[in-house]
């Protein structure tokens, strides 16, 4: 069993939160360039076993540690390495998307979300393994907790990478459940914002009507600084001693999807988070709910294969045979009509999704459906997380549990659309009960 | 006077439509090579005076017409050149977005748009001038009908060249007015789709929340057409007899705005148009549209204004004075509570805004205040877009009247979301009985 989410710190670099990070940087008790020669010695140590990174120059980054060691640049996240999944543009480090067809691609520009962490003081260390085009065609990476098992996917190198602490902070992305499912297989913290909150610019769309980025990282704290130095805000603390939350126990139509084990550890925590003196109710989304994982399928497929027409008429034998008759195939089959149909009735979901939390600041469910499962040719089940992705709410994985083979599972809090900051004070008070 | 948009076909190529284009050649009647020369001999003409283009390489155009007319390949758009604004990335022609910043910058590969009109058999011709980064400071175009006035913006050079007969078909794009104006000065029609039915993947993003495509074309029947090659659909004819719409005449608040000829205009088309036998009504839209413009501004310059964080933080210079002390300025000083509170604004006003309508099937509207201003250093005014932009409904502006000067003046109408092609169907008629 490695070094996972959660440990104290130890004493070695690599293990400390970014919200550690800025501290004792900015307090002069640490260098940019000792935290990043920090990380740098346990990628070293455990990248052939994880194969987090799809880019990666330590004589690069080292140098700009340097720079900002040396400058006077001070910001909400000095000091701070980062890694990108390599979905997303970065200006001086290749980007080729999970894909052979962008072999060496190098863009012009930074992402966004790369140019507001480097502003903020941030240090790209490097981008990490995507799935083929964030879908489901797996790349190298593994469980960072056993490697016969898939770290979840799509952002499986950003969740694999933090999870192993190689670095505080990642981003990946999710159009369906590629930050929750990863981030719950690998023992980290895992955030889907409300949708349009991140900028996605530079980010290579899958299905821009639900597409998001995702944030993963080892504490709550750090979630919250870095979603706001994202939103281009100056970052506010999270309340010290937060309040004791209202919670909604939802099971969901997928119930019986989710492992036995899993069902009795999220039951387990509703019951422990009662005794520790929270109202938990039982909440049961309306059946009509039942249908949004099919309208999600043909809302991302359609939009999807639109999205990459240039890539399928001029490079169609670079594109997986698993994407090819996958969401290609469900795109090009999808009628417009189906597709309207589709948006207008996730459209109406949303509208109604706020009335389903009553009372409640945020619901429990299921993150994944267990374990990371053994195999790497898959990256699990993404059901878990299609409802909450497709309403657009703002969600999160909180590393609480164990499975069988003690290995991390995730539970995920569900929060009403722009409670994000309720969201995570939220789960800052789950978490310390459950943990 | 030049050549402008409604002609009747004279015989020239370059004064075909994109539909009398496709069946010429699909029948062997002409070859897309002599349609392109005639479009290249037109802009070898008019260029000098109008300045549409940002990139055109006539050698290599004609190189691809001879392709297409050698080759076995069929589709919606067979033969019909296509001009693209310079804000869309395209594989084989440099992309600069109307700044100085990206100076010779090459895109890997082509944006969804320009790939699907490549796939129907359509040419793309050239690159479009843009504004800077679509937004205010002017590129080099002025108006095809008289050379001392702007031809609106941000799709300036996709307006002008349609409009002065360079080209059949452009693509241009919207955030708060860039298409709908530009076509209204220079005499085109010109399409806003329904917010988020064509993809808008490998556009430079100004605000993801607002941004279209537009199109512009010299008819109806060539814009229906493009919107569903641009849909990856199947296209279908309009219907040959289009029904008599109900038309609700919708003044808005921004009335005092429109220039007084504008006006006139406007009610003796409503006028015309109940007397060819159509049901016209007076709408009012609720009071509490009149802060919708507020909200746009807001949630455009905070979107804008993080997307451009690389160009900010790596080449300040590089950026327009205007531009900085404009929607940067906007955006960088907009709290993000502000942001939120003026997004959940404009999502209430959508929910709310098919009430509008009431039984009519389009409103009659303005589409600019009037005739293109004299000067090219404005674009003119944005406001009679706002409303309908910010709702995220499909709008058309057809190019019915003439100004006090004798220049193109247009008609705005605005259909329901999902509406598309009912707005198409009421255009046609409304064209009709108007020219």
């Amino acid at each position: 069993m490695n070094i996972g989410a959660g440990k104290k710190l130890s004493g070695r670099l690599n293990e400390l939160t970014a919200t550690e990070i800025v501290r004792l940087v900015s307090a002069g008790e640490v260098t940019c360039e000792a935290v990043v020669r920090a990380c740098l010695e346990r990628i070293a140590q455990r990248e052939p076993e994880v194969g987090a990174w799809h880019y990666l120059n330590p004589e690069q980054v080292i140098a700009k540690a340097r720079d900002i060691d040396n400058g006077s640049k001070r910001g909400p996240l000095i000091g701070v390495p980062f890694g990108i999944k390599d979905i997303i543009d970065s200006c001086d480090m290749p980007t080729e998307y999970g894909s052979p067809i962008y072999r060496g691609h190098q863009p012009k520009n930074d992402a966004t979300c790369i140019a507001l962490g480097r502003k903020a003081g941030g240090l790209l260390l490097g981008k990490t393994v995507t799935t083929e085009f964030a879908n489901q065609y797996p790349g190298k990476t593994r469980n960072p907790f056993d490697p016969t098992r898939t770290p979840g996917g799509s952002s499986s190198g950003s969740a694999a990478a933090v999870g192993d602490c190689m670095v505080p902070l990642a981003i990946g992305t999710q159009t369906t459940g590629s930050t929750i499912r990863p981030a719950s297989f690998c023992g980290t913290f895992g955030y889907r914002p409300t949708y349009g909150d991140l900028r996605c610019t530079g980010v290579k769309e899958a299905s821009g009507s639900l597409d998001t980025l995702g944030l993963i990282a080892r504490s709550v704290e750090d979630i919250a600084l870095y979603r706001e130095v994202l939103l281009g805000i100056e970052p506010q603390p999270l309340p010290a001693v937060p309040r004791i939350p209202t919670i909604g126990f939802c099971r969901t139509h997928l119930w019986p999807v989710i492992e036995p084990y899993t069902q009795k550890l999220l039951e387990d925590a509703a019951q422990a988070l009662r005794k520790a003196g929270a109202v938990v109710k039982e909440i049961t989304p309306p059946p009509e709910l039942e249908r949004i994982e099919d309208a999600h399928r043909w809302i991302s497929s359609f939009e999807f294969a639109r999205n990459f027409t240039w890539e399928i008429e001029n490079h169609w034998e670079g594109i997986s045979g698993r994407l090819r008759g996958g969401r290609i195939k469900d795109g090009l089959s999808c009628t417009y009509e189906k597709y309207v149909e589709s948006r207008n009735f996730a459209e109406k979901c949303r509208m109604d999704f706020g009335q389903i939390f009553g009372d409640c600041d945020v619901l429990l469910a299921a993150s994944a459906t267990g374990e990371a499962p053994v195999g790497t040719n898959s990256t699990g089940n993404v059901s878990p997380s299609a409802i909450w992705t497709t309403v657009h709410v703002p969600v999160m994985t909180i590393p609480v549990f164990k499975g069988p083979h003690g290995l991390p599972v995730g539970a995920q809090l569900v929060a009403r659309r722009n409670d994000d900051r309720k969201l995570f004070s939220s789960a800052q008070w789950i978490y310390r009960q459950l943990t």
